[in-house]
């Protein structure tokens, strides 16, 4: 196998997160599922935008969130994903590029506006999504540079991609190329509504053997195998003969593979901000633990850390040096 | 008089903040005054801006952030304020409305876009701001409407005003409208070098009768009579026989009039993260004390309650419901 210029490239929704307090009687008002995400055209994202507090603009995306935490946690990284030259777009590239990530996607000149997820965030910490997914639509095979993608060790790719029909092309493409080099790819499930939408397409990928390694949090991991019974769906998850990771919020995770089961705490936490990019973090960390060739309960260990650290403040993107995290946890990447 | 319709009118550059935690190194790499505010022209902005790091996007602009803090306390306040038709623009006029703060300046459709401050945060949480005036540069006198501001209590200005020159016409506009209507008029020296570059104008508006409320931190006391000593400044500002505030930070703060010196300690604080907009909440803690006709010892209460809100999280803006902080303190507005 040729040496790898990256340890991970990420392809995902560039989106950038625009993110307010709330409550559960604003949720109740507007009819959103709390804790979900859901997807909205423009005029539904200025109408819910208008309804909405004072926010704070974070760049967000759900791959582009592990990838920077990875990136934090010393790994070379690498992201593909679709902006307009707008402010907001380049509100992301700065951010991507701050933070030492390998980004040259070509942006869009016209076209929708760059994607923005409104983001409310309700006491307790929860977060409901919507979505208008605007410039991420224009991600096409194109975008997918062949050799960028045979330069990476690992190639991670979240479910969401399947919304946009040309990102779904690129997201195909890329896993297509990373498997003829020998790469390893992981899937993240995204959310258990997108999970809904394209079970038969996600559970075709791991029995193809286009996917290695699968990120999924207990909803997801229920609708994936339409069953309400936990034991019942790890149990499938096992039976696929995968890396399959299953986040647990604060129950901690669970670690599949054909042959071990392995389960891990979640990581202290002081009081719960906002739960955006929980899930994002913890796949950081999990992936930077196995580019850097540890064993699994490390891996979730990092997983763990990372995650924790995410959801102790707004927004999806790590505030504190995450290797510094680790280091402090007594792992040394 | 007529009745008032406005508690408060705020007038200032309407600035959104780009805020990024960073260290000393960077800043004196950068050549920057650590803890000033710094007028950059935009091709610095765009250089200094690649050089940061990830940012936190949120609406800012000294006096804009004073009159959110006042209708978090209850007040009816209004504001003016140049944007263009941008998204940092449309982020900004977001912010202000969904506070409940009357706005509606006109947006340039052309000229430099909306104004930016690039502040750095640094691990004690200092703040050190780079501010691009750009479109707030183009308020003009005809921005002023005369009905508004005769309808407003309190008239509130920035000393920043005095950087772009029409921004000052319509400052002194303002100030004029407002003495001839009997309203109460309120000066926040904004910066020390502010000051330095204004201080005869500043001391002018103060001795000409065109202020009556005059809000200074302990160097912009200094830098206005020009000595190193702060009783001797103190008497010097006791000899103007306006309502002086003076902020020192952990040491509370100061009142005087022409009578009276009144002390007041700051409120406790657990953790300084950013003082980005320690120095505009008090004023509106204060002003909202004075609005609701509370004695100057509840005013300067209100001012250190609202001042410690805002400096323990990013940002400039109040994340906390003011007036049930107030409550819990047992003020009753």
């Amino acid at each position: 196998m040729r040496a790898s210029r990256f340890d991970i490239l990420g392809l995902g929704n560039a989106i950038v997160d625009v993110i307010s307090r709330t409550d559960d009687d604003f949720l109740a008002a507007q009819g959103l599922n709390k804790g979900g995400m859901a997807l909205i055209d423009e005029a539904r994202a200025e109408e819910l935008y208008r309804a909405m507090g004072q926010a704070t603009v974070i760049s967000g995306g759900s791959a582009a969130n592990t990838i920077i935490g990875m990136a934090g946690l010393g790994c070379r990284a690498a992201f593909i994903g679709k902006l307009k030259d707008d402010e907001l777009g380049g509100l992301f590239a700065h951010d991507i590029r701050a933070a030492k990530v390998d980004f040259s996607t070509n942006f869009s000149f016209d076209g929708p506006a760059s994607a923005r997820c409104l983001v409310l965030v309700t006491p307790d910490g929860q977060r409901t999504m919507n979505t208008f997914l605007g410039a991420s639509q224009n991600l096409t095979e194109s975008d997918v540079d062949e050799e960028r993608v045979k330069d990476a060790r690992f190639i991670y790719l979240e479910g969401y991609l399947w919304d946009p029909p040309e990102a779904k092309a690129a997201f195909v493409k890329a896993a297509k190329i990373a498997r003829g080099a020998g790469r390893k790819v992981a899937l993240s499930l995204s959310d258990s509504f997108c999970v809904d939408r394209y079970r038969d397409e996600f559970i075709g990928l791991i029995r193809s053997g286009s996917v290695q390694i699968l990120f999924a949090n207990e909803s997801e991991l229920h609708s994936l195998y339409q069953t309400a019974d936990f034991d019942t769906a790890l149990g499938q998850l096992r039976a696929e003969k995968i890396l399959g990771v299953v986040t647990r919020s604060e129950k901690g995770s669970v670690v599949v593979t054909g042959d071990e089961i392995l389960t891990a705490p979640a990581a202290p936490v002081e009081a719960v901000v906002d739960t955006t990019g929980a899930g994002d973090l913890f796949a950081a960390g999990f992936l930077a633990g196995l580019a850097k060739d540890k064993d699994l309960a490390i891996c979730a260990r990092l997983g763990a850390l990372a995650a924790a650290e995410v959801i102790q403040h707004i927004g999806a993107r790590p505030q504190a040096d995450l290797a510094q995290l680790a280091a402090q946890s007594g792992v040394t990447l």
